[in-house]
């Protein structure tokens, strides 16, 4: 088996991106499965045309793209991805598009291919504190995960994928106050975590983790 | 014109429910439309039954379902609502599901049929913290709210409509640590000019209000 | 009985302070006592010289001081007020004083001549979301409370008196994500109802009301 | 030179304290002075009675007391101990003294004798997130870094001394939503800078970092 796991650039006037060091860090088999890394720009458009062109190469059975969360908690596995880029900042290329479809023959949502609830139950049986996102915001991290989901849905239907956020390191928050973050290494292992149990369960559980608002 | 606005009854060991306050406490009449208020039981199924009966006797013109967001800072006016139930408490009938559709028939998710920019605009012209949130949960309140917009596409595709989310009121965060809140007059004065600005503008106005995460 | 009221001017970039719109707001009667309201400035030094005089003049039983407390979920009824100048942002005289005793012949702390806990309840009971809290800080609040209790300590043995820091209100947190905030007149009924428990309790009530970190 | 550095024991129906954890992950040895490490109860009186016997038998340079600071985000060096006892929940033994002083001929604060802006400094140029904190609440952790601070006053003017607050480590937010952690290693790091920075720093440097409230 083969999973891709992509972690974005940095973006937002961060030095660095907390998903992409975590991504670097990650063992090259996990679960018995080839772990393929790939570093995404955080643009409109391009970051989806990059993860096309590495899902054409490398095939995998998996891709699971990470991304920063600036001022959450936790690790969230994210369940839905929606059909709208609006942007708070411009990316990395300069692009603000505000409400605007991703693609014009997409479904308004994409639910992710994914065992979520197992893999948010792995990570807090290791001591990782995680959950259930149900939104990944409206910014690039969104714009792949819908991107990722449209190309399973039009192309690749074998192939089983989805979305994970990741918390801020602590060095990102010296200057930050009241800002919550994970130390790398337990983002490194929360995410190797969640791969594994994306690899061991192929259809989700059932446990609770929904939100009421 | 017609416009109908519900508020859900208490749930999850409150003893009131801020939604349903300020929806009593609204004008009969706003910028000239005709307002018909409703209260709806905080259950599954039964929530959108008791909805469905009540536009087919009042045809409105736009109908707002308006709930409880505890721990929210702000009135927000709710982008989208999924095709998922996912109860992390019962309902007021004990009903639990967990990652359930809602309607077999029904998207993955709906996209408000309201200008979602121009209404957190009008608010925060008018001194009311507001702002777009891009999840309704997965509990009763984005049950309603999708239920609604399956509603408007399947039955009534001229009728338009959307969700609103309010905070809790002091009284509430009497005995909560570190829980904002918003006063009763202020949420009514937020939900008032929110269905001004849905009366107002047919189109959504382009303006930033995206989320990065 | 003679109660004194004061209120800072805006400070910190912010057009307004609720602290002195609240206070002017106030009843110039409450529970039989007569209310002197008056405006300091956000200035070290200067803000407890313009005390000193209106002390002076008015001669009152009781001294309430009241800030902003940016960021704060409820009002605070503040216990103790410590002999250190650290100034994270400069006055609005530009000065910026850092690890300074407020007076080389001062106390290194005092605590409040006011009856905290039955003032918190007294607006908890009114529906009011209020706490004890154990710092004011090491800015003006601070300064101006210590300057306070000094002359108490120093001077006016029989006077009673400490100091109230109130959240912002709505239209402060407009821009400003995630940030709490209090109606003005909800702010202006809580101080009310502080004022009125100084006046009614000489002694304080025994109540829960600590912290623990 | 001889530190001698003290953690709790857990409260509050924690099964660890993080304080206690990390002092005991401490080097035996840092910046060249011997490091002693002590566990104290979480009761009231019978920790300083504690602290005192540890002292008198290892007659320290330096002491320094660690507790958890559950909910804040960082490390934080506290900047002073007030005179009182107000618990919000029992102690470790049930007792729960509400507004009481620690000591009747104690002064009504006491300032660390540590080169706190010096600590912080230190930690944050390490990528640690620590800062000033000018409370430490009013349960046990207030309780002991005041009997430290009287004891020095009155009986070891030699030695320096206070105390530092730690956050949750990760396994204790798990089923705490929105809830901060700071991983073990960072916090037995941080806390290992502190004490080189105490070491080192006889004297405080002149550094903002004072809060407005």
């Amino acid at each position: 088996m083969k999973v891709l796991i992509t972690g974005f650039e940095p973006f937002g006037g961060e030095k660095i991106n907390p998903a992409l060091e975590a991504v670097k860090k990650l063992d090259d088999e996990i679960a018995g499965a080839k772990i393929i890394k790939a570093e995404i720009p955080t643009v409109f458009r391009k970051s989806i045309e990059e993860l096309e062109k590495i899902i054409e190469r490398e095939k995998p059975d998996i891709t699971i793209c990470v991304g920063q969360a600036g001022g959450r908690f936790d690790i969230t596995i994210e369940r839905v991805a929606i059909n709208i880029d609006d942007a708070r900042i411009p990316d990395n290329e300069g692009n603000q598009p505000i409400d605007e479809p991703i693609f014009l023959d997409g479904l308004n949502a994409y639910f992710a291919k994914l065992p979520i609830k197992a893999m948010v139950k792995e990570l807090r049986e290791n001591k990782i504190p995680a959950s259930v996102s149900n939104s990944a915001g409206t910014f690039v991290c969104n714009h792949i995960m819908y991107g990722l989901l449209y190309l399973i849905d039009k192309k690749y239907p074998a192939m089983r994928g989805g979305f994970i956020h990741v918390p801020f390191i602590p060095e990102q928050v010296i200057d930050k106050r009241n800002t919550p973050s994970m130390s790398l290494d337990n983002i490194t292992k929360g995410i190797g975590l969640a791969i594994k149990a994306a690899i061991e369960n192929k259809e989700d559980i059932k446990e609770k983790g929904g939100k009421i608002c």
